[in-house]
Order: structure tokens, then C-alpha cells, then sequence
């Protein structure tokens, strides 16, 4: 048996886990779905009836790993092999902006898809404040850097890339410089294309 | 110097941080602030300008933490003294409901207070799927277990825990067993009373 067993559509967040797995190195095996065919028995494993979703097979125990950043953090912890959690001076900036993604970026964005407006006297509610003040925040601490934690790649870099490589592919997020730029660097990891290529493939109909 | 400066607003999600602050033992000053005489300079440390904020004066580096939730993880690994951090067999749980409750949840609430709904065609874009959805999930994950790891308490009770405390005390969370007993168990800490306090004195008015 692989050490993992991962969930996932070939159209959907799971794009952004498989990276994460080849990124890591990770030996795991794929149950793929479609969003028709996932069966009942998928909620036993995630409540929230989403993918992706991991099951880590250690030491005789079956591990559930949810939410889409929580998969990419977890691999970076667990899976020896190359260095992609943070040293102990990265980790303020990695947790920082792995939390900004996971939480007021990703709800900006959603918000800002489905027509939500955030009432002016009420933004301190709404934890992302406004759209452009969370794009401005990640644009300039992009601007001054070549990744998440500086010069080097880490398992940050897989989620927060993804959210801007899907922002701009989508039109959901502007295109500014430090994000585009962000996004050609991230788009040049092998491990993204060889992921990526697995899930375009399964896109495709059978029948060519 | 303290080791950290902790800079926040009295009546805002700053409370859960300096709980943090307080399970993990933390040597930290205070910069009370209030919306209003927040200053501008504020913007250099979190562009994003919202509180809390926490910057780990550490080895001649100034590391500046932002986002609630990566605040209470950051202390877990960073801080040596209790075991708030999780083991390996815990990290699964720990991570994904952190993340859980940063993303699915906190966007699940405050969706429903401005009084969004997500369409049913489009519940696969929002992260949360439905409020109900979400609720269901964290309230069967609470019904067997006393804490989020199971029977031992850690940092991410701090920030679930928070979720669930707040969002019983103003209603934007459906009274449940599971959840109200979890409310009493985290309301018991020591460390969240201790922390607490210090923000309702802060919030009384100075001529008593």
C-alpha cells in the first residue's frame, strides 16, 4: 500500500495537493472523482463532502488531512526529503502568509466572484477588511521578494502560487507586476507541470 | 525588551492571541491601541491594518506575525515550556481543523451575519459549501472528542475554541451539545480567564 491515499477531481483544489505531493516526493495512490461520482461513503472520510482530501497510512493508524493548505503544511512536516518547511527564522513570514491565503485572501476572493460587498462600518467583521487592501498586502511584500520567505521556494510557496496562478488564470485577481512575475516562477516548477499535466490529462474525454 | 510585543484593540480578535500569549508563557509587551488612535505607522507592520499583530524580537531579528491563527501556531512551535504544539499522531487533526476554522468556518460566519448566501449551483467555489454544512462537521467532530486532538488540550483549541466561544456568546453559532460543552471546557482554562481580564479592564472606562 502507498503511505498515501489521495482524494480528489481533476477540475478542482485538489490540483493545488497533488502539486504538494510531487513537491514532496510523496508515494501515494489516486482515487479519482467526479463531483456525480463521489460516492456516500466519501463523507465518512470529509463531512465537508470536498476534496481534496488525504489519508496518511502510518504506523498502523489512518490519518485525515482536510483543507487544502493544512494537506500542502502537513506534507511539508511529515515527508522527509527536501526542505520545505520553514528554518525557525522563516517560519513568521511561511505561517503568516500561508494563513493570509487560507483565510483573508481566499475569502476576498470568493466574496468578490459571488458579488458580496463588505458594508463600510462593518469591515472590521469581514477579516479580509476589503479586496484591494488584501491585494495590496500581498503585492507589496511579493514586490520585494522572490518568494514567501525570500529567495527560497517552500511548501508556502505551493498554496499561496496556486491561489495567484488560479486568481489570474480566472480573472478573479488583477494583474499587477509582483503577482505576475510570482506567478512565471511558480509556474516553472517541475513538480507543478508534472502535477498538473496528470489532472489536465484526466480532463480529457476518454474517446480523444 | 520582552521577547515580543503584542500589539492589539481590546474588543477584537486580539483576546484570542493574547490567550495564546498566556497558555504558552509568553514574555511580551503590549501596545493597546483603539480604531481610533491606531497609528499610521501601524501600516508598516501589518499593511492589512488589522490587530492583533506580534512581532518576535529574536536572535537581533524582528519577525512580525499576522493572522490569528498562524499567531497561536507560531507560539506552539516557537515557544519552548507547554506542550501546546502537536505530536506526529496529532499533527493530522491539529492542522486540519486549524485550518478548518480559519477558513471554512470563519468564512461560513461571517457570510451568514452580512446575510450572503451562497448559490446552490456555485457551493463547490465557496470553500465553506453551506453554513450548515460546516456547522455539522465541527459539531460531529466535537461530539467525540473533549478537545480538538482528542482528550489533550493544544493551541488549536485556543483558536477553535475562540470560534466557538465568540460565536455562541453573539449568536452567529447554533446552540449544539457538543458545542456548548466544548465552550465550558475551554472557558475553565486558566490561561484564557488570566488573558481575558486584562482586555475587559482595558475596555472599562477610566473614571470608573
Amino acid at each position: 500500500m502507498a503511505d498515501f491515499t489521495f482524494y480528489t477531481v481533476a477540475m478542482s483544489r485538489g490540483q493545488i495537493a497533488r502539486w504538494a505531493l510531487h513537491e514532496a516526493g510523496a508515494d501515494y495512490n489516486t482515487e479519482m472523482m467526479t463531483w456525480e461520482t463521489r460516492p456516500k461513503s466519501f463523507r465518512a472520510i470529509n463531512p465537508m463532502n470536498k476534496v481534496p482530501a488525504l489519508v496518511h497510512h502510518h504506523n498502523g493508524h489512518d490519518h485525515v488531512i482536510t483543507e487544502c493548505a493544512a494537506i500542502c503544511h502537513y506534507l511539508a512536516e511529515t515527508h522527509p526529503g527536501p526542505e520545505l518547511a520553514p528554518t525557525f527564522e522563516e517560519k513568521a513570514d511561511y505561517l503568516r502568509w500561508l494563513f493570509f491565503a487560507a483565510g483573508p485572501l481566499e475569502q476576498a476572493v470568493v466574496a468578490k466572484s459571488m458579488g458580496w460587498e463588505v458594508p463600510e462600518d462593518r469591515s472590521g467583521m469581514a477579516g479580509f477588511g476589503s479586496f484591494d487592501l488584501t491585494i495590496d498586502a500581498l503585492d507589496s511584500w511579493l514586490t520585494d521578494r522572490q518568494f514567501v520567505c525570500g529567495d527560497r521556494f517552500t511548501m508556502a510557496d505551493v498554496y499561496v502560487g496556486s491561489q495567484v496562478d488560479w486568481g489570474l488564470q480566472f480573472g478573479t485577481l488583477p494583474e499587477r507586476d509582483s503577482l505576475t512575475a510570482y506567478r512565471e516562477r511558480i509556474n516553472a516548477r517541475p513538480a507543478k507541470q508534472e502535477a498538473n499535466a496528470i489532472d489536465m490529462a484526466a480532463m480529457e474525454p476518454a474517446d480523444g
